[in-house]
């Protein structure tokens, strides 16, 4: 069989391990240099294939790729952008076909979320339909953990470690404090409340902080919400609570300010503002003083409290998806295939992208307790296998030491340029 | 010499590392057995001794003090009561001899900020002046970074830590974001740019982030820091703000909206909000995508991120106290005294608690680089020893394992009760 190229990409909001994913795919790229040939990377995602704009991880020694493993964000870039249907732009398929065909990129090793998947999946079907021929694979990836025929998606462990480490931080920080009654930590999962949910590991007790979570699949009870908080003051001195910034009031409008009428390339509405908005009603309603913190990017950068498990799986999934491809599987997924609870047992297994693509896994309701303000014993034997274990980077001057690559670009063969819109 | 009995109390915010020192404090005091009856501590810092509300530390076992030194929070709670002068409210002091006296109270160590170091000033001349005989050692402690006499204060350097570990993780994340062009971190230091500045050691080259640092020293120039941000992002395809939470305009007024008007029990005005505002000028000056954090008491606790340095000098000034107090030293504070920067000796000092109390260290002009927006090298070789070295907590089942303290009250003796205002 002649030797083809690779070409892997990075898409959606980035996480403290797709770059163990990365690192997965390269060395075991690496291992099989009689199939495979060149291994690239597009800049910024599928953006780098349409607009030829590729890196040839050649360059960089098996030391810096190692170091992937340990790098929060995206080596390579990643970007949101969204293939359209075939029907809809068939100028972009032409076009991946020509930069596919001018490097000889045989193998496509897309790593990302739903929406992500659906572009993969697009990609897959280019052979058939174009006639090119072409192995693509899937990688998941994405802290809201929201895809489908996984058992989780690796990015998520990590951040649910940050948001109970946190939780829990700042809970001890509140409790101390005599004036401070209500904390609030607002986090991400704009449709699907894992991220939030994983708060809820802060404390193991009855008691224990956090108080309440906030879901973007219950609605919101002011009424409900203020007793609590009351209720928690009078009884511990305080009340904690974990927002997700995608909860809603019952009207479906989301609490947050969606800023200034923003919207990502996905057209989903940009968020933000939970926190800030809770905060004053509950002032308002209670009088009590209160904190808040606003986690963003920190909770899916924070590689240094990562958790050892999700490294572990990232890297599973990237090293599986090389293995499919060479193997042939067109239009597969790699997955986290889950065996037991305690101890926590998984392998990696395979799904078809076509059944990911664009599915939204949420939080099941057995998951949240009758009262909509917390997680049950199932929601915590689920997570809780997902944030074991400790695997800090290296550190270097008091900060970790995180690599950063060469990213050395691949001539352009292609006269015309194609341009992507923002 | 007859024994006598020891109050220790926390006060003002609390940090990742406090309760090293109460580890130093009560660890050291046991080993002196012949000369100190009892360790007492203060529930909720001065206000404990009010109320006659007092934790007799000997029910804890020497496992659970020894787990104060990687426990964050105040483990006897903290408070912001300001006791008022002698003149002014003699009724109080009056009060504290009668519940010193009625627990035997010879050895007073008070832990906290500037504010905290006048009470603790304040206490240490009752014996002088309403002749109860009494030795009162302050222990530095805040994240501010703003006491005076002292090398850096006990708590900074684990918030510098997390911070500049925050912007270099955040920072990455920003980077491979297609998208988003502009993130803004928001930290702490209310008139003290100290914790901003650690914010800088996130990069080292030139270029890298973080682009620019928002000090309180500094007035905030809009357009200055409007066209930085469109260089940054011209140059380096993204911005990375650190923003202090008390960063004014030219006219002296907050950036941040001041709350709803409240003010804390020092009649500071709460602030908070720095980041948003400053995000919603940007975005509408640049029409860049942002992402904005607020840490708030995250950052103060992350005792999972803590600075190694900052954990020893902790433990060490509260060990100091101790001895400071056996040998008599009355109205003084322990402090760290800088012997070198490279490599970084340290020992522990003593000054006046006269000439602590009040006084507020800001960043000085020469730690700023001209144009206002980052850190010079002399800073930041002021700055770099702080955060060196790892001490991670121990974990378990994936979070770190934190103590919690059975705080076993001491009998009340005395009839009368005393309320502390709120």
């Amino acid at each position: 069989m002649p030797k083809r190229n690779l070409f892997y990409a990075q898409s959606g909001g980035v996480t403290a391990v797709i770059n163990a994913s990365a690192c997965g795919v390269i060395e075991t790229a690496r291992k099989h240099r009689n199939r495979i040939g060149k291994i690239f990377a597009g800049h910024q995602g599928i953006v780098g294939a349409l607009t030829e704009d590729i890196i040839d991880t050649g360059h960089e020694p098996p030391s810096a790729i190692a170091a992937l493993r340990h790098t929060p964000g995206g080596a390579f870039g990643s970007s949101r952008y969204k293939l359209r249907g075939l029907d809809e732009n068939k100028a972009e398929y032409e076009r991946l076909i020509r930069v596919f065909a001018a490097h000889d990129i045989g193998y496509f090793v897309y790593n990302g979320g739903n929406d992500s998947m659906d572009t993969a999946w697009k990609v897959s079907q280019i052979g058939e339909k174009m006639g090119y021929p072409i192995t693509c694979v899937g990688v998941p990836k994405t802290v809201d953990n929201d895809l489908v025929g996984t058992d989780n998606c690796p990015g998520f462990g990590s951040v649910a470690k940050y948001v109970a480490t946190s939780t829990r931080e700042a809970a001890i920080d509140v409790l101390s404090m005599k004036q401070t009654k209500v904390f609030i930590m607002e986090v991400m999962g704009r449709h699907a409340g894992w991220i939030a949910a994983s708060g809820g590991l802060a404390g193991i007790r009855k008691h224990e902080p956090p108080h309440a979570i906030l879901f973007p699949e219950i609605p919101l009870d002011e009424v409900a919400l203020i007793a609590r908080v009351k209720e928690c003051v009078k009884r511990y001195d305080n009340c904690v609570i974990v927002a997700s910034e995608g909860v809603r009031w019952p009207s479906g409008q989301f609490v947050g300010r969606a800023g200034v009428g923003r919207t990502d390339a996905f057209g989903h509405a940009q968020l933000g503002g939970v926190a800030p908005v809770l905060a004053n009603i509950i002032g308002h309603r209670t009088g009590f003083k209160y904190h808040y913190a606003v986690v963003d990017y920190l909770q899916r950068s924070a590689r240094h409290i990562a958790s050892k498990t999700d490294v572990d799986q990232a890297y599973a999934v990237g090293e599986k998806a090389v293995n499919l491809a060479l193997a042939g599987d067109n239009a597969v997924m790699a997955t986290i295939v889950r065996k037991s609870d305690k101890p926590y047992r998984w392998m990696v297994g395979t799904t078809d992208l076509r059944k990911v693509a664009n599915k939204e896994k949420k939080l099941p309701r057995k998951f949240v307790t009758r009262d909509g303000f917390h997680i049950t014993e199932a929601c915590r034997r689920y997570l809780s296998p997902l944030i074991q274990g400790e695997d800090p980077p290296p550190f270097r001057n008091g900060l970790p030491d995180y690599v950063s690559l060469k990213n050395v670009r691949v001539r352009r063969r292609l006269k015309e340029k194609f341009d992507v819109p923002e």
